[in-house]
């Protein structure tokens, strides 16, 4: 037996979470709904003027961990933090919940900080993020330890970890350990904009190596740069054993050979919905690595997502097992 | 006109909040429902211990300081952080919610870091606190601007504030500049073993200087040493010209001149108590400060300890204003 289920990498990111009208995004030049790259200039900028936050850990594979974790799975991350507070913060909470956490930590010394992402929700509860990657932006090839990604029966590949200099070395090498080792693969899209600037490597990839896509709708539609959604799912299921795409209040599509099942979304009140995305693949992976059939897999993903966008931060609070367990799932 | 209503004098913190069992309490040595200061070894050893957190601002006067600002108050705060992540969320917060922050920032080269309260809410909402004081014990008279105390209508200091080797210097020197410039003091007694450790300062400093003492009752029962809660009231009220006296469910009782009010609490679930005391006493100063009669204080204070102890965090989150309102308190 390999000694983890599923194996993540992607952004180690402190979320610095607030609230504010939508008539702020207009104002600070930020896109409502979708993930921007910053600088550390305007990170100081846009921090200077959001109202007051919280800071939660967040990272989108991290969470995805983290539901996991939360779960029981044996899973670990690997992502790279700075020895500093905020670094301390991400590392402690990854361990808190149960994951493995592998990373080497920069020195002191090094110019970058931890990354964080600064995420402001509005009053519909979406979420619009602004991500400092700082150090996180240096993960490349000699932080990713063969042995681990061989013994996990999932790697987990957060697509907005292709920005960076050595990133696509890094999965690469990621990848070929894995399946060296008969593993399996799966990516996250992660954002439509992450699509627009990685679309041609992503393609390769998925085509090549991925078993497992995680992606919404609009990232989907991104890719196989279509306007229509049935087609994008074709074209994704023709290139991967397992598509399962979110659509918001739709719920989950999942499509495997030449099979379709659809999970309903569980219906909350959004209060944040950052993480939505994240904690559905976490229990999706989680349901698969426990031997449960795709259907209840997506379900399981909808109860999950459901919870995490019922309060603010993309990590679980409620107990999700027990929840399961309400919608007849376990 | 003074420049400023209020003006808070405190610990500067930042929480680490997490939540766990009671049988945690046991096992971790952690005394329910107080404050117990601990050193950066337990500071570490008890991080490592906890469950996944959220870190968000807090200090016992910072949250009234916030409050009160958050509630349109002109005020400010002194305290000290040093120059540190944490540092800068504190006072990123604390200017976010319309306060003025007065401090020296610690240079980094200083070996303490930035305070930090480590709290473990348990099921039924209450909080078990743990601080580092860090670089927040070092305030002294030297970071009392006298210029800063006379510029306002009242200061307000917080009981925690009493430890630390120049903290009774300094409370002298911000009394002695406002009381120059005719301005008013009050004073929160702020935990049970608070009141144990400077009983006698805190006596002197009643009699002599506070003209307004915030308490709950177990504090007031430790400060006049009575198992009688009513002859405490009586002792407080002949030793300031206002006492008031939270009750939890009871709500809070006030008293000056002879006459007493009763507020009722206002009931809601709650999610966490920290910051009960804190809003209550900055609901309490804004009103006072806006001219209302303290019947009217004590309810205001009652509406918004309620509202912080409705979420996790102990700043406000709900409009407090609207809150008064629909109470018919403004």
């Amino acid at each position: 037996m390999k000694s983890f289920q599923i194996v993540g990498i992607g952004n180690a990111m402190v979320d610095v979470l607030s609230r504010a009208e939508d008539a702020f995004l207009t104002e600070a030049g930020i896109e409502k709904g979708v993930m921007q790259l910053i600088d550390m200039e305007r990170a100081v900028d846009l921090y200077g003027r959001i109202g007051p936050a919280k800071e939660i850990s967040g990272g989108s594979a991290a969470n995805t961990i983290a539901g996991i974790a939360h779960l029981g799975g044996r899973t670990a991350y690997v992502g790279k933090v700075k020895d500093d507070q905020l670094g301390a913060i991400f590392v402690h909470d990854l361990r808190a919940i149960g994951a493995s956490y592998e990373t080497t930590l920069a020195p002191k010394v090094s110019d970058a900080e931890t990354g964080r992402c600064i995420v402001v929700v509005t009053p519909d509860g979406e979420r619009s993020m602004n991500t400092y990657l700082g150090w996180s932006e240096h993960l490349g090839p000699d932080d990713i330890d063969p042995d681990l990604m061989a013994d996990a029966e999932w790697i987990y590949l957060e697509g907005y970890r292709f920005d960076g200099p050595a990133s696509h070395a890094a999965f690469a090498k990621a990848i070929n350990a894995s399946k060296g080792a008969g593993g399996r693969v799966s990516v996250t899209l992660s954002d439509p904009f992450c699509v627009e600037r990685h679309r041609d490597a992503f393609r390769v990839m998925i085509r090549e190596d991925v078993d497992l896509l995680f992606c919404n709708r609009a990232e989907l539609m991104s890719m196989y740069q279509t306007g229509d959604f049935d087609s994008a799912l074709a074209a994704a299921a023709n290139d991967v054993a397992i598509v399962a795409c979110t659509d918001s209040e739709n719920g989950a599509h999942i499509l495997s050979e030449g099979q379709r099942w659809h999970a309903p979304a569980v219906p909350t009140d959004i209060v944040d919905a950052t993480g939505a995305g994240d904690l559905f693949a976490g229990a999706f992976l989680w349901g698969l690595a426990e031997g449960r059939d795709l259907e209840t897999c997506g379900r399981m993903g909808c109860v999950a997502a459901s919870e995490v966008i019922s309060h603010i931060g993309a990590r679980p609070e409620a107990d999700l097992k027990a929840l399961f367990k309400s919608h007849g799932l376990i």
